[in-house]
């Protein structure tokens, strides 16, 4: 009896070896196998997209005379692109590599999602991250402002403003590393935006090491901290009417078949007319009171009220995203208004003939 | 000629949109049937893995009088163990779930390897992020203590301490998620030391807001900042000491075929007896020189040289880190111990027999 039970269990241990053997083999052949099959539609996708992309670039000169044909084609080159691009056949397509931040945090793991759908999710999560920081990029500092002169008698405690910037370098980092993300998977993101955020990350480091200055005199010293708290206030509205707006277009144009999901189109990038003109005063105010801040910081440090460095890297900081935030916004628009004034003349010509 | 130029085109964007359907349709359903392909290998998988479980778990039971027997099938089991969770068929079980921490920084993109190289890139470049840190970790320190005495006159500046600080906080940050990634991919990580690091965080963060304190009486105010040095140049010197023993044992480990190679086993956990009797007093006076230093700070908080609320909690958050690291040590080591005493009593069982 104890002989048998002894075989059995020798018997049941060997079964298991054979099968682990077994199943190392069976998983090994379906990962090649995958691999394999994914070769040729891989090639199918490429060559597809390349195809696209040289029709799109020489429809125009050859069907010089006949615009109308030309934007119909065009319209209908986007919607192909769409499907390659926003399908299930983009995560066989390059996106942007993995680049030195994503490596410096999260060291060489993919982040490229294998399906689309998990990509989308990662865009709306982005969203809905961007849209709850945005409430308390309000909130958080206007608490603060309005506990200062109710309570705190004109004068910020260290503590609260420092875990606000705490929270700052938190936020700034967790959107550079989503941004990088989706980079990854492909969104075409301005690169400028995420380079703004690595500038706000160092902003916010820099500013944890800046000693909140009391009393006596306090409103003169602190008067930095609350202007850019006023600031951070402003960013926030602007971040909530972005977001809104953004969502609302990026849905038409997924529907019109126009826009890869995968693109965080900012403020900046805008196509809607009728919001852009509210939205597009409302940022060059926002970037006009952003190099504001940052050359009174410079005039507090020269004049020699707070004279740390922090102060000086700060206000020289905040010129640079200023000017940088500027720039993108113009760009962006007169490659709207190109792009528009080629539409009127390609239609007066039609007119003409 | 200029209708065929023009027709010929038209042909070729319905051409590319066709193309663009069928493409779609093929990459779609080649994803389906991956999916359906890997759903029994991956129920064969969770079902090998408990049968081994399970015949571990009664095998000296039932071979109660054949302890030989029992120890030579336990080793079969766990080559057989080796050969599931380490090979390839180990993407298919499922790993620790992505926590909160992972979820805060990079949101829901999964970060599990699809296939085992890639989780084992990832565990190399784990490896040599912990060299490449430990290196400076003892330099960094050492040269602002060396300058200190040489250069600066017995009194750090701000700037290289804060510096220094910025880079703790992003080091333990980088380490905390890469070894959360690590546990999403199948390591056995114990989540104390995850937790540890997070704790380091804090303090690197409430450290960068501490402000340092010049002349008057520097020695004095700045007793903390050098003592904290003087423990982070220990802590270089073990962990480069951990990172050799751990790659040399690992890699035995992985020869005998006893080691998931995910594991990222830290000195505490250590099985090697030989070396383990050098690591282990290190250990322990690493982790008693922590709680000194953390109650030193308490000091200075409390007789009023430095009566700063970071003072104090750096000061508690050091403590509760020392009695944690003290904690798993020992437990690791008992555990270890019983291990072996088991091994000896079923040995010597074997001999009376």
């Amino acid at each position: 009896m104890e002989e048998s039970t002894a075989e059995k269990i020798e018997e049941e241990v060997s079964t298991v070896i054979d099968e682990a053997k077994d199943l190392q083999d069976s998983v090994s052949a379906h990962i090649s196998k995958t691999i394999n099959d994914e070769q040729p539609l891989r090639q199918r996708a490429l060559h597809l997209d390349s195809k696209i992309r040289s029709l799109r670039s020489s429809l125009y000169s050859i069907l010089s005379n006949n615009h109308t044909l030309a934007d119909k084609l065009d319209e209908d080159l986007q919607r192909a692109r769409c499907i390659v691009v926003d399908g299930d056949a983009a995560t066989l397509l390059p996106g942007h590599a993995q680049g030195r931040f994503l490596r410096m945090f999260i060291g060489p793991i993919n982040v490229r999602a294998s399906k689309k759908d998990v990509q989308l999710k990662v865009k709306e999560e982005y969203n809905s991250y961007r849209d709850k920081t945005a409430l308390l990029f309000l909130l958080f500092p206007a608490i603060l402002l309005i506990l200062r002169s109710w309570v705190w008698d004109g004068c910020l405690p260290a503590f609260p403003v420092q875990m606000y910037q705490a929270w700052l370098l938190f936020l700034y980092t967790g959107l550079a590393l989503r941004e990088n993300i989706l980079r990854v998977n492909g969104s075409d993101i301005r690169p400028w935006w995420i380079y703004h955020h690595y500038c706000a990350m160092i902003m916010a480091l820099v500013s944890l090491t800046w000693e909140i200055k009391g009393q006596p005199d306090c409103a003169k010293k602190q008067r930095g901290v609350e202007l850019f708290l006023q600031w951070a206030m402003m960013q926030g509205v602007a971040m909530l009417l972005q977001n809104r707006y953004q969502r609302q277009r990026l849905y038409t144009r997924i529907a019109l078949g126009k826009a890869k999901r995968m693109d965080v189109v900012w403020g900046e990038t805008a196509g809607v007319d009728g919001q852009l003109w509210l939205l597009c005063p409302i940022l060059f105010i926002l970037q006009g009171f952003e190099a504001y801040v940052g050359v009174l910081l410079l005039n507090t440090a020269f004049v020699g009220v707070v004279s740390e460095w922090q102060v000086i890297f700060c206000g020289i900081l905040l010129v640079l995203m200023a000017v940088g935030n500027f720039t993108n916004t113009v760009q962006t628009l007169m490659v709207k208004s190109r792009f528009k004034a080629k539409m009127i003349k390609s239609k007066s010509k039609q007119r003409l003939n």
